[in-house]
C-alpha cells in the first residue's frame, strides 16, 4: 500500500495466535472461530484496506458502516494527537468542560433540524441508545407520569448491545441464550416491503403497519408508553426498507399520543443516504430524539451522541432539589480526543463535497447493482444511496430462502473477498455499505467484482447441490 | 502553560456561551449549571490543568480517577495518529481482527491473574459491567442453568450508568428520578470501617458483612444467583475500605455457592494502588471476572475491558449451534486507536516504574493527608495510595453529618481551588486521585494548600452559622 505512513512490521503468525488465545470477538461463531481464528486487517487508505499478508481490498462495508469518509486520514489522526497532547482527557461532569466537546455540541446543534439543539455524549451506538432510554424515563418521572415507560421497538431491529439496547434490538437470532427486558419492550413487525403479505399493495402495507401501531398502543395504553425508537432504514437487521410514507405517519400517530419518537441514525447519520441527518431531510419526520454514532467520527474515535429536543430538554434541565443531579453520563461523555476527530470529520465531509458525492454516486450504486438481478439466487437488491443489501433466495418467485447450511451470504462474502472486495455477509444477505467516497469508476469495479462472485455462488450452490 | 504543543487560541465567552446552550453534561446540578454554566478546561502537562482563561492548576481528581501516567503525553497522543493514520478502524466482529487489539488482549492476559486470559472489550466502565452481567447471564443459559441470574451488589457501589449498570449502582442520590432494574439486583450493605456499626470491632463486622452475604444467598437460593460484584475499593461511593479480609472471604462464599465474583477494578486498577491489578496483588481474591477502563489507557481514548477466566471461557466459547454466534458487543469493540493509546500507556507506566511510584510515593501521601484531622470538619481520612477521600463531619465524636445545604464537599473543593488545586467534592467528602506520576514535593505542596482550604472552610461554615 503506497502512502507516506510510518511503517510497521507485523507477525502475522504470532498476531494470530494471540487474537486466538485471548481476544473475545463480538458475534463469534466459535465453530469457525476455533478453526480459522480471524483476518487481521492491518493497513488502510482511502477506499480499501489491507491485511497483515499484503492483501488489498476494496473496503465494501467502511470498517462496519461507519469510515464515511474513508481510511488513512492524516489529518484525523493529527487533530487526534493534537488534542490528546493539549488536553487528552478532564471530567466533563457538572461544572467542568473542554473546548471540542462544547465546539461538537454547537455544530450538532447546527446540522439538526432546527428544534433538536441539545447534546448528551456517549460512546457508540449502543450507549446513545441505553442514555436515551434512562433520560426519557427520567423526563417522564420528572412530568409526573411515572407509568410512561414502555418502549415501542420493531422486529429485527438493531439498537446495539447493552442490556437495554439488546432488549430494543429485535432480530431473533441476536438474543440466543441472552436475556432480556421484555417487561420493557415490546416489538411492532418490522417494515419489510420485499416481504410485505402478498396480497396488499405497498400504500395497504403502510396502513397495516400504521394500523398495528395504533392497535399496540390501544392494547397497551398510551399512558404506560414512553416511546417508539426506529432506524429509518434497519440496517443489520437486513437493509429494510419501509413503505413510502410510514415514517411520517407512524410520527403522527405517536405524537398524537404523547410517545416520544426516537430516530436510530447512528447508520444513516453523516451522510450515507446523502444528509448529515435522514429523518427530515429524506423521510420527512421530526424526531424528539435521534441518536447518532459510527460516522459522527468515521469511526476514527469511539463517540455517540442523542440529540435532544428544545422541548425535552426544558424538563431535563429542570433544577432539581437541593443537591440533586442529573445521575447520568459516561467517564467518556464529550471526551476531547473523540470530540475533535468528530470536529475534523465533520469539516472534511463539507470541504469535501461527501453528501454531494453521495446523492450523485448512490443512485448510481442502486442502478448498477440492480443489474445484478439477473443472478439466480438474487431475490432483492434494496436500500438507498451508500445503504444497500442484497437478499439471496432458493426461488425468486416464491421467495423462499435457502438453507442455513447453505451460508448462501458466506459464499458470496468469500467469492467477493477472493476478487479484492469486502462485502459483509449477515445470513442470507449481502450487505453493501461503503465508504462515502466511492466514485462511479470505483462503483463499476465493485459490481464487476460482485457480478462473477454471484455468478461463481451460483455455481458453487448447484455443485453441492442447493440450487 | 509552557510546552511544545500545537497552540490554539480559544474565546472563552463564546465557548461557555455554545456550552451552555447545547451540552448536556453527566451529573448536572441544573439550579448550578443555569446561573453559572462550566468552568472550560483546555490545556494540560503533567500534573497540571489549565481553564481557557489561563489558570493553572494542580489536578487532584486525574481528570476523573484516570489520567494516571499524567496529561500532555506527545507520545501517547503520536500513537494514537500513527494508528489513525495506518488503519484508524475495521470490524473486529466474527473473523476480523486488529493489530493493536490483538496486542492489548495479549498484554492485558500477561498482566493480569494467571486464570484470567480472555478479553472482551468495550467503551468504558459503564459498558465493561454491563457486558459483563450479558455475558454471565449468557454463561449460566448455555450451562443449562437459565435460574441463575440475581446479581449481588453493594449499597453505595459505583458501576456506571447504562440501564444495567446504573442498577447495579448503589448509590441512592444516583437513581433518583431514574429507573432501575430491581428484580435483577440485589444490594448488601457496603463495607465501610468509618461508619460501622459502634459496638463493632473490625474483625466483627467483617464476620457480620459475611453473614449477610449468607443470609442473602440463603434468601435468594444460590441456584438463583449468577454473581457477586464489588469494587476493591469502593470509588465514587466514598473510597469506602473494607475491613481486613473481607474481600477473601467474600470470594470464599461465592465460590462455595458457584457464584461468580466480578471484581470492578475500573478504578483501582492500573497502579492507583500500587499494582496493575489490586484484586490479587492487595486483596488476595482471584475473581472470575475482572474490568478495567480509565487506568487503562490513561483516559487518553475511551476503553474498557473485561477480563475473563480460562474456566468462563470455555463456556462462552463453546460452539454455537449453525449460524449462531455470540451476540454481544460493540462496534468500537478492540479499537485500534484505543488500544494503541493503551498499549503506550502500559509501555510508559512499565518503562517509568509507576506503580513502584505509587508505592513508594502512596504511604506519604496518606501520612501527609492524616496531618489534616486537627481540623475541625475532618471526620475521616482514608482510602490507600493514590485512592484517598477525607470525609468531612459536624462532629467528630458523633460523625454526624453537617446539613446538606451547607454543601461542605463544594466549600473545600473551592477553597483548594482558589489556591491552585482541584479535588473532586462528592456530597461531603473531598476526594483526592492524582496522575500516579505526583512526587513526595508534589504531596507536600498539596497537603499544604489542602491545609488552607480546610482551614477557610472551617471559618466560612461559622461565618454562615453551620459550625
Amino acid at each position: 500500500m503506497t502512502n507516506n505512513k510510518t511503517s510497521v512490521t507485523y507477525d502475522a503468525q504470532d498476531l494470530w495466535q494471540k487474537d486466538r488465545n485471548h481476544f473475545i470477538h463480538p458475534f463469534t461463531d466459535f465453530s469457525l472461530f476455533h478453526e480459522k481464528g480471524c483476518d487481521l486487517i492491518t493497513n488502510s487508505e482511502g477506499i480499501y484496506v489491507e491485511d497483515v499478508r499484503g492483501n488489498r481490498f476494496i473496503d465494501g462495508i467502511a470498517g462496519l458502516w461507519c469510515v464515511n469518509v474513508g481510511h488513512g486520514r492524516a489529518e484525523i489522526g493529527q487533530a487526534m494527537a493534537d488534542q490528546a497532547t493539549r488536553m487528552a482527557y478532564f471530567s466533563t461532569f457538572n461544572n467542568l468542560s473542554n473546548a471540542p466537546a462544547t465546539e461538537l455540541a454547537a455544530k450538532l446543534a447546527e446540522l439538526a433540524p432546527s428544534h433538536l439543539n441539545h447534546v448528551f455524549y456517549s460512546c457508540g451506538g449502543s450507549t446513545a441508545n441505553d442514555a436515551t432510554i434512562r433520560l426519557v424515563h427520567y423526563y417522564f418521572n420528572r412530568l409526573g407520569k411515572p407509568t410512561k415507560k414502555h418502549i415501542l421497538s420493531r422486529n429485527n431491529a438493531y439498537h446495539g448491545t447493552t442490556y437495554m439496547a439488546a432488549s430494543l434490538t429485535g432480530i431473533a437470532s441476536n438474543n440466543w441464550e441472552f436475556d432480556t427486558l421484555d417487561h420493557l419492550v415490546t416489538h411492532l413487525s418490522e417494515a419489510n416491503c420485499y416481504r410485505r403479505p402478498e396480497a396488499m399493495t405497498e400504500a395497504e402495507y403502510c396502513d397495516h403497519l400504521v394500523d398495528e401501531l395504533e392497535s399496540a398502543i390501544e392494547r397497551i395504553g398510551s399512558d404506560n408508553i414512553a416511546a417508539f425508537i426506529a432506524e429509518p432504514i434497519m440496517g443489520a437487521g437486513g437493509v429494510l426498507m419501509a413503505p413510502q410514507g410510514y415514517h411520517a405517519r407512524m410520527q403522527a400517530v405517536c405524537r398524537a399520543n404523547h410517545i416520544l419518537y426516537i430516530a436510530d441514525e447512528v447508520v444513516t447519520g453523516f451522510g450515507r443516504l446523502g444528509h448529515f441527518f435522514a429523518s427530515e431531510a429524506v423521510f420527512d419526520t421530526q424526531p424528539d430524539i435521534i441518536n447518532v454514532a459510527k460516522g459522527l467520527s468515521s469511526g476514527y474515535a469511539p463517540l455517540g451522541a442523542t440529540l435532544i429536543s428544545d422541548e425535552l430538554y426544558a424538563v431535563l434541565s429542570t433544577p432539581q432539589g437541593l443537591g440533586g443531579v442529573l445521575s447520568t453520563g459516561f467517564t467518556y461523555s464529550g471526551h476531547p480526543v473523540s470530540c475533535a476527530a468528530a470536529l475534523k470529520n465533520i469539516e472534511i465531509i463539507e470541504r469535501e463535497g461527501i453528501c454531494e458525492n453521495v446523492r450523485d454516486v448512490g443512485p448510481y450504486l442502486e442502478r448498477k447493482l440492480k443489474t445484478l438481478a439477473v443472478h439466480e439466487t438474487v431475490g432483492d437488491i434494496r436500500g438507498s444511496h451508500f445503504m444497500m443489501a442484497i437478499e439471496n433466495v432458493a426461488d425468486k418467485t416464491t421467495k423462499e430462502l435457502l438453507p442455513v447450511e447453505a451460508r448462501v451470504g458466506d459464499r458470496v462474502a468469500a467469492e467477493a473477498q477472493k476478487r479484492g472486495l469486502i462485502i459483509r455477509p449477515v445470513g442470507h444477505l449481502s450487505i453493501i455499505s461503503p465508504p462515502l467516497i466511492w466514485s462511479r469508476q470505483v462503483v463499476d469495479e465493485v459490481v464487476a467484482i460482485l457480478d462473477e462472485a454471484f455468478a461463481a455462488t451460483t455455481l458453487s450452490l448447484k455443485a453441492d447441490g442447493y440450487l
